[in-house]
């Protein structure tokens, strides 16, 4: 099987001009097909401000309500999906922006309001992978941003974490997929101030003693969940760490296994 | 030759939900090939006064700095475009967004600053058809904003009739295409104020003659330079009017003919 590397990047690549350029020059030397994943940063909070709209939290959690959901749209499906997209054409590497309304690729049905209402949120229901296997077989990358819709003309915000991890799953029966986790850090780490301190290896034995110890930064822990949820689905390869593991195979990051 | 039709709506059909609705319920039931391109109305400047940013116009056209691409990214290729696709697959039309950076498929040049620096304004030089073919041969319409790109990372802001007439000439080879404009008259009228007015057809013979005589308003000048130049370039229809003349061949419109 045809290998394919899912690549997540989030707010502190995106946010900075000269990370997102080295990233990009990456990305686009990586030649087995290829799908990118972009979250948004702190770019909606600071655009909310901007337009005087109040950012609802819950716990820590954004609410995404109608104005909110436009911000989002603008930023992400927007602003940074296409700057992403036209940088990548200018490294020669051909793609195509997607949320997941774009070819019906990824279906989701808004989150229960029953215990709180997060707003126009979406549960990934169901990815489409049909047109995306037509357009990654013309050599071209597809870029998507973390919207979904409901199929029914509702655009919902989705955790890019998890639409990373459920398009891995997809492709899983059609590629052996690789699904790669970037942020600033040198991957899961024992202590979040020593950035050399990488635990290398997180499988089932050990992750419950490390949850068990306290080990793992609250932060981390919907990431591993989406990560455990891949690779109990087939994805064969999961890593968490700095962008530039995708190219270089040696630097030392957290690779997640059964 | 198969037929294609190429949509154009603007700023009256977009900023308006019910009128939006219906449009895209007429364009659902077009059962040949189809593209769609939007313009995005008032809603920029909206935006930026919002945001408080200033809107520099001279001679009646904005100026696109930087600060004015970005919001015309966040609300053409964000939040039209997206609502755009996402009320388009609840009508069981498979649609795809595109800017010209995605696929690579508009290519444009900065306009010179010789005379009047406009910004970040593009010409288109190519369009690329190739991979859009593909998408119309699986049954997905392409919906695009008017954003084109450089192919050095630059997006660029590019005129939406002028898109829509190049693209339709770009497939003139391949399909038999159909350019319509769909705007909130009846077609070019004699008397802007008389939508019964309407000018039936326009060609090389009585364009002059109207243009002599100030019969057509100003702002119809540079969408008619559209029509021709794809009338005299192998489009095989080109139509000004209301947007249920796309299914109503009936409906009383402008028809350019060479």
């Amino acid at each position: 099987m045809k290998t394919l590397k899912i690549v997540k990047i989030g707010g502190h690549i995106i946010n900075d001009d000269a990370a997102l350029n080295d990233f990009l020059d990456n990305f686009s030397q990586v030649t087995s097909p290829k799908i990118l994943i972009h979250g948004g940063g702190k770019s909606a909070t600071a655009l909310a401000q901007q337009m005087n709209i109040e950012v609802k939290m819950i716990n820590g959690r954004r609410i995404t309500n109608a104005e909110t959901l436009d911000i989002i749209t603008m930023l992400y499906a927007g602003k940074i999906n296409k700057t992403i997209v036209a940088k990548l054409q200018a490294k020669n590497t051909n793609a195509i922006g997607f949320s997941g309304a774009d070819g019906n690729s990824i279906v989701a049905v808004k989150r229960s309001t029953e215990t709180i209402d997060y707003g126009f949120v979406g549960d990934i229901q169901k990815v489409n992978i049909k047109h995306l296997k037509i357009v990654l077989n013309n050599n071209i990358t597809p870029v998507f941003c973390a919207i979904t819709h409901d199929k029914n003309g509702q655009l919902l915000n989705t955790n890019a974490d998890t639409v990373a991890s459920e398009l891995a799953i997809a492709f899983a029966n059609d590629y052996a997929t690789e699904l790669y986790y970037c942020f600033e850090k040198n991957g899961v780490l024992k202590d979040v101030n020593n950035d050399s301190s990488v635990i290398e290896t997180i499988d089932s034995k050990n992750y419950p003693v490390l949850l068990k110890n306290n080990i793992i930064a609250d932060g981390m822990l919907p990431k591993l969940t989406n990560c455990f949820h891949a690779i109990h689905h087939s994805v064969q390869k999961v890593h968490i760490g700095k962008s530039s593991m995708i190219l270089n195979k040696n630097l030392k990051h957290t690779t997640i296994q059964k």
